[in-house]
């Protein structure tokens, strides 16, 4: 698939000066000078630094450099539109915007408009116009109109280094997984704190990484907006009418102080897959929807699967009285980030046009690391089931109390956890956890009287949980009456294991084989839960787990995910999409 | 043994009215409606009780027979004294004071505080002066003179009431066991909380409580007075010039919403033993002393011991400036009781005086109630050796980290549990206990990184325990490596185990197979530590252990003793006192 006719990164890397110069003069429009002096920060690891270096170039220059560089910019809409007398490039993104077509009237007002800001500021009005309409661009236009002269300047440059960065993933291409990762670890500056990566959802951070996305989404060609409840949703249409949809995606949000990839690689996997696949020629069958998940973790108001639950109709309209910590509203935080809460129940699609859900996420455990695989196919996603346990035994005396006269409590804590370790170890994806344990008041000389703890038991079918925890149940029955300790369970969650589609598991399965050369896939369930399995109840789903590294760490600053493994998924995920057919 | 001639308290019981009366009618100095009046009351379970409805008649009577029972009795060395004309009980009491022997300034000076008072107050100054020398009745009297008239008949009832106890003690006897529990029952009352026993060294509650033994001691024969330290110490003198010394006792403070037994059944029952040998006649060729150790649990100061570690000659004075935790040092906290700090290294008692060491306690575990046996003789005081143990592995996702991939340090937890209690079981007197266990900051969906417990291993042999702490150090080890956590222990506390005198151990079960008729007698360690540990270093000490009732429950309300146990250790110690051989 090395039909992508850009330009490598690493061969800008490589080039003489005259040569980056040369390939690169476009991206700022009829500013060559930009490029010349960005050769000489060379190499560039990703895209997204080469285009910092030559904006560093633009903010380093002279005032006189940047109103040059701005004025060098075409009025939208204007005379040299009209004369044909725009670069390429700018033909190119004012027809995007529908500029092309303007009535009569909206031609009127452009010019009336254009004539005012460039008196009001000296320079022509510059909007990276991708994503825009005739009508945004107007209601753009006037809200600038009121901006200061003092701020326009800098306003207009960063509109041109957005255009930059269109363009360039128009010139440039990189490896998926360089492409990746950058955009991942560029996301981590928008935070709800400053020393961690803490994105909660409709947060002013969360809000900027829904523009971040939308923008990546529309360089990559895909059709971009976020909706009524804050997903970022973007559509490479096939054109072919009627054409069924395969959604692919994962959540923006993050949990507090949280990792740089859990989520947003299955976001921005199928944005670099998707930039890959329109350069390189391919054109789908069906169509092709990316969804950020605005709401996974559910940190804000405590319910998990905001975002994905709208797509699949499950929306709980109650929630939108629920309030966050600061007595905010869900409504009030919707319409606070410009979202229209009434849209919410349009979003739901119809089952009937698609084809299936394919989530790409970092596994957030240890086995493929452990295995020293990249990529695992998803079986299935665990139930879980949970208990609250509190043992009363009786208390005594350390010293006093023979062995074989104690009922101590802590001792049959100890039993049911190394109990439930024995019972889940050995069954593929069955996993028992003792998460708190604790003695309440304990004291070095006295024998516990009480204790408290929880247990949780996942396992990838139903059937191997339940056998689990009947047979954990039971033991702990029977541990209670040889120890003579009263043990008191309530459960405080269950919930079912949802399978993965084979449909998509065996084309998963396939296109591994197919990019690794390996013959032998490694299928495995997850342990957390994911928005798949909302979806699931939509349409068929299936997910593609990318190891984790440092231990399998996730949740944490130190979860890591590296650039060949992002890669390996990425050719992966292109081999699926591009084999998979359409009904 | 019953050769005591006073009338039993069930006899009194069961008599008829008029030879109830009769029997009580000296009781009260010359006031017989006294006795007359409580025979409606009966039956009385204690002499306690006896006394408190005799002294409840006297308070329900009018103010003039209040004054009448007052005037009833004779001026201290007064006329009546000089002329004989005082009744048995009146000079028994006199001559125990030293007043009998007054020299002629004594005597004129008695003369004008009896006249002062009498002036002052219209009625005889009375005083309870078992306990008193002719210099202590003279401040007493002093005193009492610059009393409030309003107050001072209430102060001449309750000395009253005190003659009455001396006086019931020496006309009526009732079992040992009723003796000690209602003795150590009346002590409640003393606490420095409304609803629970607590007896903090040199507190109001624990000075009124040494008051109190000092009376019982009295009472019973012995000469009494408090020491230094706060110790209560009883001498019954056998009147041999060089005579050895046995001391028996243990300590009257408590711990927190402690129980009414433990310490004080060991200073109660020698009392009670002590009263019935006289009264039976018995004359030991030792001297006896009891002593009540004012601190043993450190509650104040944090201090064990310091009543038997005064005994013993090792009480450091540096001690004196620790504070407790209002700021109180320990010698303003003397000085505040009346005592002198600078007496207590001439406390220390020389070893060559003494023949030993008896201790009487509860149990304070449930092995003698397990076993349906009332007493077991201590065969040693276990040391006792504690480690805090943190244990540190990986935390985790506990739905993704598969089990066989996990560092989970709770589970190392319970295994270090499970074996401390398997490597203990079955061993004679080894216990070991983890007392304290906790995840910190634990939650249900996290396999514990973290991991802190206790561990308290406790043998009668030193060696014992040594071979059980280093088996359990070496799977500590093991379980860390096996894991792949990372185990420290830090060890707090390590005491030699303190074995107990061959000589007593032999006495007290051929004691207890003279009295029980049984053959076999139980020997068991003592798991807590008891003020015999330090009286160890000082002489051969031994302990009796006495069933502990409701599951061998201690140091707490619950904590229990039956009257029958109690009744059958007296007879126990009776036994091995009179069979005592001083060399």
């Amino acid at each position: 698939m090395n039909t992508d006719p850009r330009i490598e990164l690493g061969a800008l890397n490589r080039a003489a000066a005259a040569e980056f110069s040369a390939q690169l003069a476009g991206i700022y429009e009829h500013s060559p000078w930009i490029a010349e002096r960005t050769a000489a920060a060379r190499p560039f690891s990703s895209r997204l630094e080469l285009l910092a270096a030559m904006q560093a170039v633009v903010l380093a220059a002279t005032t006189d450099e940047q109103l040059a560089l701005v004025r060098a910019h075409p009025e939208l809409a204007g005379k040299a539109a009209v004369r044909g007398e725009l670069t390429a490039e700018s033909t190119r993104e004012q027809a995007g915007a529908g500029l092309s077509e303007c009535s009569a009237e909206e031609f009127a007002r452009l010019q009336t408009l254009n004539s005012d800001y460039n008196t009001r500021f000296g320079f022509p009005f510059v909007l990276a116009v991708k994503g825009h309409d005739r009508a945004s661009v107007l209601r753009a236009f006037e809200q600038r109109l009121r901006n200061e002269p003092a701020d326009e300047l800098a306003t207009a440059l960063a509109q041109i280094e957005r255009i930059a960065e269109f363009r360039l993933a128009e010139r440039v291409r990189e490896p998926m997984g360089e492409s990746i990762l950058a955009m991942a670890d560029h996301l981590r500056q928008y935070s709800d704190d400053a020393d961690a990566l803490s994105c909660t959802y409709l947060g002013a951070a969360h809000r900027a990484t829904a523009q971040r996305l939308c923008d990546w989404m529309r360089a990559a060609g895909l059709q971009a907006q976020i909706d009524a409840i804050g997903n970022v949703v973007g559509r490479w249409s096939c054109g072919r009418p009627n054409a069924k949809t395969l959604l692919m995606g994962s959540h923006y949000d993050t949990v507090v102080n949280g990792g740089a990839y859990d989520g947003r690689l299955g976001i921005l996997l199928p944005i670099a897959v998707v930039e890959h696949l329109r350069h390189s020629g391919v054109r789908l069958d069906y169509d092709l929807e990316i969804i950020g998940f605005g709401d996974e973790e559910g940190v804000r108001f405590g319910s998990t699967y905001l975002g994905s639950r709208a797509i699949t109709g499950q929306f709980d309209s109650g929630l939108l009285d629920r309030q966050d910590a600061d007595g905010i509203s869900l409504r009030a935080a919707l319409l606070g980030a410009g979202l229209d809460p009434q849209a919410i129940p349009a979003l739901a699609r119809d089952p009937e046009s698609l084809l299936g859900y394919l989530e790409v996420h970092i596994e957030q455990g240890p086995q493929l690391l452990d295995e020293d695989l990249p990529l695992g196919v998803v079986t299935a996603i665990n139930g879980s089931q949970r208990f609250l346990i509190q043992i009363e035994g009786t208390a005594g005396h350390a010293g006093t109390v023979p062995m074989h006269l104690r009922h101590d409590a802590a001792a049959a804590a100890a039993e049911i956890l190394l109990h439930t370790e024995k019972r889940c170890a050995g069954v593929a994806g069955l996993v028992g956890t003792v998460g708190r344990l604790q003695v309440p008041g304990g004291a070095v000389n006295v024998i516990p009287g009480r204790c408290e703890l929880s247990l949780d038991v996942r396992a990838p079918e139903d059937a191997t949980r339940d056998a689990a925890v009947a047979d954990l149940l039971a033991e702990i029955e029977r541990i209670g009456a040889r120890r003579g300790v009263r043990i008191e369970l309530e459960e405080v969650l269950k919930g079912a294991a949802t399978p993965c589609a084979p449909m998509i598991r065996q084309a998963l399965a396939d296109s591994i084989r197919r990019v690794t050369g390996r013959d032998a896939v490694r299928q495995l369930a997850s342990g957390a839960g994911h928005d798949a399995v909302p979806i699931a109840a939509l349409t068929q789903a299936g997910m593609l787990f990318v190891r984790c590294g440092n231990g399998g760490i996730s949740h944490h600053p130190d979860e890591t995910l590296s650039v060949l493994d992002a890669d390996v998924a990425a050719l992966v995920v292109a081999d699926f999409l591009v084999r998979l057919e359409a009904p």
